[in-house]
């Protein structure tokens, strides 16, 4: 495999101030994948689902080149399920409601192909189930990582373990400061950095997002849209993007990772537009091209005239 | 005069998580005069002070080729005075007190040299006063405003009488929602520039600026800093270096609109590193070049290889 992802693979109900969309099929790995397919053809996932998941959305991902021989059903039960709701300002959301159901199952064991990766992204879930993928790939090129602030809150020591043998980590800004304990994002940069990770992404939503090494920074506007439906998703396109494109380059050159962010962001912008992972299932290479144009064009500025 | 700017010039009390801060020097039309300084020669500051303000301050602005003819001393009373207190999120503050003193018998008048300016900004003051130096003003090349929640939760009609009249406006992106009552701010902005501007820039703090014209959009980041000591001026000294950039070259180009817009972020970089006006006193030019060097860096990549 040239990419595995594990991750949820899910049922969201999503409510905001402009429309509610119900049992609409979510997840991190699924939103992570499908943003992977239009960069990877030779991608699975590791993950979980009752009988309750529909047949008809696993085929298109299949049909998005998706192997899902690492997606194990359980008849009897049901898939995991997250209930949210946004306020006004997009960026804040409440958790109404989550059932783990079949998730508690999970304990993934990866076949020959999966275990031999070049790329490995491991979606936010519990740290000790994305240990037990880290311990089963051989020698993968390259390991991102997202997580949220619930794994700092409960699993603080495990996910420190899991952060030391990463390559690179995604997280939003206040869980940047959260898990470094300082104010200062570059300072929160460098701590994380100094726990293992050679990157660090900062996802700021509708802010953009942040790349550090340890001696350099990079910073990505999100789109300004005239409409964003639904945020959900996003963060985890951005993730499927950025290792989707750095596992058909092959480069792992800062330089690159910039250009990795951006794909990412794109990939991020379409997410909002529609609920749930509708957008993505059929995004057309040109729609794509433009979207990159877009990022190009926004941050585009010829300085040598300031300095005149 | 080639800028003439109408703002407070005060005293400010503030209170961060890292430190305080008591009576310094502050005021609207002090950051934006002293960050237009390092570009124009020929500018004035119209404004009222009490007979607390210190000479001394004033012979430093004066140094710095600023006019202060139009800043009236009053005998016997007090400079404008607010009190504030940032939390760890240093994007929202609480004010802790507003003395508006001898802030309430400003009635400007602008004597012959101050009424040929050919550059006009509207620091954030009561609308009324703002439109009685518009009113003044005999035919300015550009004229730029400010403003803020508080008057359009207070003097909504005003305030957009003197919006309609402006060339480019600067809020930021709370209050570019509520003057357009649209969530999105790429609606917002067509919203606002159909009251009047030809421009709107919303400012994001930490999370950086937009540029709007009614067809293109051009984003600037903040610079990520190792250590924010006090924000407090920044949007003032970001408007301060945007006009004083545009006086200077004499471009209303959107292609120069975005590179003031860098200008100013580079100058709002320095003014949250010191509290108060102090870091923007004497900058070298070299710093001010390395400056927005860092802001090239900051958003450049090279986008051709993302298409191969």
């Amino acid at each position: 495999m040239k990419l595995v992802t594990v991750g949820t693979v899910a049922f969201d109900n999503i409510e905001t101030p402009f429309g509610r969309a119900d049992k609409v099929v979510g997840g991190a790995a699924t939103y992570i994948s499908l943003a992977a397919s239009y960069f990877v053809r030779q991608q699975g996932v590791v993950s979980i689902v009752g009988d309750d998941f529909p047949q008809g959305m696993m085929h298109r991902m299949r049909d998005r080149g998706i192997d899902l021989d690492g997606v194990e059903m359980v008849q009897g039960k049901e898939s995991f399920f997250w209930s949210g709701k946004y306020h006004y300002d997009m960026n804040s959301r409440d958790t109404l409601e989550t059932r783990l159901n079949v998730l508690l199952d999970l304990d993934p064991k990866l076949n020959d192909t999966y275990r031999g990766t070049e790329y490995l992204m491991l979606g936010n879930l519990d740290p000790v189930i994305q240990a037990k993928v880290l311990d089963q790939v051989e020698s993968p090129a390259l390991v991102v990582m997202d997580t949220m602030n619930f794994w700092m809150d409960n699993s603080l020591e495990k996910l420190r373990e899991v952060v030391s043998r990463v390559d690179i980590l995604t997280i939003n800004d206040s869980e940047a400061r959260q898990l470094s304990d300082e104010h200062s994002l570059v300072k929160a940069a460098h701590a994380i950095m100094e726990m293992g990770p050679k990157y660090l992404v900062v996802k700021k939503g509708e802010h953009g997002a942040l790349l550090f090494n340890k001696s350099r920074v990079f910073f990505a506007p999100a789109l300004p849209l005239d409409e964003v439906i639904d945020p959900t998703g996003a963060g985890d396109t951005f993730a499927g993007g950025f290792i989707g494109y750095l596992a058909r380059s092959g480069d792992h050159s800062f330089n690159n990772l910039k250009r990795a962010i951006i794909v990412g962001s794109a990939m991020a912008s379409f997410c909002c537009e529609k609920f749930g992972v509708e957008r993505l299932l059929d995004l057309k290479q040109d729609e794509i091209d433009q979207r990159i144009q877009q990022f190009v064009d926004l941050v585009d500025f010829d300085i040598s005239l300031v300095r005149e």
